[in-house]
């Protein structure tokens, strides 16, 4: 029974804060970034599929082999075009309700089946969106610009020659902001102590990280904000800080981390707009972990996870893929990564409202977070608002 | 945990309709006009049944015949007096929590029996609303005026002696304005191309219709607004614009219609305030079909659909009455219409914040549908709002 | 989509409500005020049990029999402690993400064992909360102010020596206001004339109360606002009103009351800030019911049902606890109050956007309702707010 102004972020919380404003107005992440929505896989041949990027449903296609992404909402009396999917042409769909057609390359109002003559054919045309692929994604531009280049926002090494990629792809329920930071997160390895990759593979992780005394803690984090490039934060606490391995209460030790072996991991954590994690070398020292945290609405966010190997030639790839398939999705993308997702979840509710970019108490350790979250207020190329739903 | 001012429509939305500012405030309908609401073999003699219109809720009883309606909401404490009904005589209604009673009649409070001395008794009325039984239909006046002629509020020749009428009634989940455009769009036809009805009966409809050139456009539709009478809108594109018998892309034809038959249906379809549709003939020659939109709340509507036909005498009646319980209720109400009822709700996404109203990009197919847009926000007899809830 | 101001209360109800204003105000009940939340037996040695109380979420643990109540939201990022349970020593908890560390008894944030240098520690603490056991229930303190003595926040009675109680809890869907109002209304037992625990044990209740004529009314209730010691009023109408034993409309006599038998019950009733009443005897001569309308948040309230019988000894004691769960919890707690916890959830609608306090139209036997809120109004100790949350 309640119709008022909409409104996204609560202008009150953006004011108090001084160092990221335009991070906490980012709720639903950012335009004029690439952004993985799909895998390739999930998008044949003629075959529309309805997804959500940044709060704005789409559907998106494959044409003659190439992949295109429209807004699906037809001009006409806003209807989803997905609700019914008509498509009479390979290079165009027509609303169910009264057969405005348009054309997947560019959203062109071609045709009105039911009204040939009408003056809006030609005339009008849905919002299109650029579309990538790349290493078996799928990567949207929700832009208002020309798009710029992939290789800007994605992690460096990600689209490099030789390395295969293979991953997964879900949906949580919380903000994608939550979700960044629980993956950037120094110390909350905590939450992985009794993590199936740890106690099933043979490496360990610290229960936290003690940072060095006063007038170092400028190494604990990089900031990269180079004029061309991708731009993100490195987190050197691995390096620079001493791991704790036990947990102590009033001086006595409670709590020592499960020592599954000796393989070094996770040495070099890095996060990137418009909000990807690459962590070097993860979970295995043959391997690299990239994933992004990708707004599908306000409430939440698709977790693209993905593994990465050099390889050297086909039979490699094909070596690597039935590793990930018979090993490392599960000890890893499920064993490990499972606890972040609710972790996220159970951060969701104090965020919520913004208010809590404001209450929370942030300690040393999570320096690296106010660095990527400083970074990503200034540098974003623009930020999704109503507006343009 | 949010109470603010309740407000049913955004009025940033209604300021920026030039044209048709009190059909956007109508999300719960009008007062002073008469819906049907139930049939009247729903409301037996002292058996009261519930129901809501335009928002308010209502408790309906038939007391000797006569059929009452009372808001569903005591004076005192303000529950509702259906939660647990208690009726000790058969002209009053008493409140399961104190004893308050109240008569059918006029809403009375005729007596307390917790407290048989208050000085309350007799000075205070439930709001009642004057009840017409017609055509098998029990229509309510939500009024705050004296009740005007029920003719003025039906669609021509609804009344009229000799026609029988037979229906049935239905939720359905949209606004009750999307559910009238829905019926008296003239391009919706496309969205039943593939029906039950016309596959299964010997007749045909069009892909959609192609307007008269420049000039001509006004006699698409025609407006009746006469002091007294029912108010309306004529949509004659079944009359003056072409029929769309071939659905083309890119100049390719892609599609065709089904052809049933040669019978010739829907020639004239009409649309009358406070909601109602006449399609004449529908779905046979031999037919009229009336349908009713009524306002349940702001997100749904009671869709009362109902057939009409000639008969002569009572056994033409009988002969009709089988024939709709035998075909056309599923042929028709069913086979056709259950397309209308999921294309409303797939239309309810876009208007249900107001901002459709606005962004919507209407073509010349909806000249029709802007007249009654028009009319009806001008010659309603009060616009119902939550004050009256 | 939404994000605005929060807000609990529509302000401009407030200002309609010259008599009681605060008493609208604390939907979510009353701060500086002892509340049962818990009965003992519920919080065992070393496990820790989630509630809120007054919209605020809470864990109780009894550490060294001693029980202890903290705020269940980390300082850091604001995460619920009780999402995964970690105390690693039985004086602390371990918040699940990073390890910070509270004790029990004072909040302190004594240890961080991600980061064990971090200068936080020592530096900040959970809000805790008093909690006091007696007669079986643990009442918590939802203080900013040194706690008041519980003597202060209950019946008189209930704190007696010899007097043994014992009860049930549970979770009901209304705000507590409403639940006291059902509790402490004179002629709401209308609603109990079918009751199981009239027609099952030798006892009757009449349909209302015919209060006396004009200039005696101030005899019908007493207000208790003694500097010290428990607030509240006492509703005399049992005593001053002429109990009606028929119910009558249009003068004729529609129905009679059950009659049991000839036990007096219920013969003083009478309600205590900050949400308690007291009804002596019931529901047997030689019981008195205690019974709270404890608020969780806004919607809910706990309702903790108690029975009180003086005992001379242990003996006693036992053959009353038998004579509870063998007989009254079923008979009265439920057979009874049963009815009042649908009429409760029944009323709440109508209050739960604000506007029912003035829409309502109260009548005469509701006097010592409206003395009851007055006084709630006037003597609060602090009203729970958004800002507590």
């Amino acid at each position: 029974m309640d119709q008022k102004e909409r409104v996204l972020v609560n202008e009150e919380v953006v004011a108090k804060s001084k160092q990221w404003p335009n991070f906490i107005r980012a709720k639903l992440g950012f335009r004029n970034h690439w952004y993985p929505v799909l895998f390739s896989d999930e998008v044949k041949e003629g075959e529309p599929v309805k997804t959500t990027l940044c709060g704005e449903n789409l559907l998106v296609n494959r044409v003659d082999g190439k992949v295109f992404a429209i807004k699906d909402r037809c001009l006409h009396r806003g209807v989803e075009l997905s609700k019914k999917l008509e498509c009479y042409t390979k290079d165009t769909i027509t609303c169910w309700y009264h057969a405005w057609t348009y054309q997947w390359k560019d959203g062109l109002l071609c045709d009105i089946m039911t009204d040939p003559g009408s003056k809006m054919i030609g005339k009008h045309s849905l919002k299109t969106y650029q579309v990538q692929e790349a290493k078996g994604l799928l990567f949207i531009f929700l832009g208002d610009i020309e798009p710029t280049p992939l290789i800007d926002d994605v992690p460096p090494g990600f689209l490099d020659e030789g390395r295969a990629i293979r991953g997964m792809r879900r949906e949580v329920a919380s903000n994608w902001r939550v979700a960044a930071e629980n993956g950037f997160d120094s110390t909350h390895v905590f939450i992985h102590k009794d993590s199936k990759l740890i106690k099933g593979n043979e490496t360990v992780l610290p229960l936290g990280f003690a940072p060095p005394v006063d007038g170092e803690e400028g190494a604990l984090w990089e900031v990269v904000n180079n004029e061309s490039g991708p731009k993100g934060v490195y987190d050197n606490i691995g390096q620079h800080a001493v791991p704790v391995m036990e947990g102590k209460i009033h001086g006595e030790t409670v709590l020592r981390p499960v020592i599954g072996g000796n393989k070094r991991i996770a040495q070099q954590i890095s996060i990137w707009m418009p909000g990807v994690l690459k962590v070097d070398p993860f979970p295995d020292p043959t391997l690299i972990q990239f994933e992004w945290y990708v707004p599908k609405d306000e409430n939440t966010h698709w977790y693209i996870q993905t593994l990465g190997r050099e390889v050297a030639n086909a039979a490699e790839e094909e070596q690597f893929d039935k590793e990930f398939h018979g090993k490392w999705k599960d000890l890893g993308l499920h064993g490990f990564n499972d606890d972040d997702i609710w972790a996220r979840e159970a951060m969701e509710k104090f965020y919520k409202d913004d208010w809590g970019w404001i209450k929370e108490q942030l300690f040393e350790s999570d320096g690296n977070i106010v660095a990527w979250r400083k970074l990503a207020s200034e540098v974003n190329r623009g930020i999704q608002t109503l507006d343009n739903l």
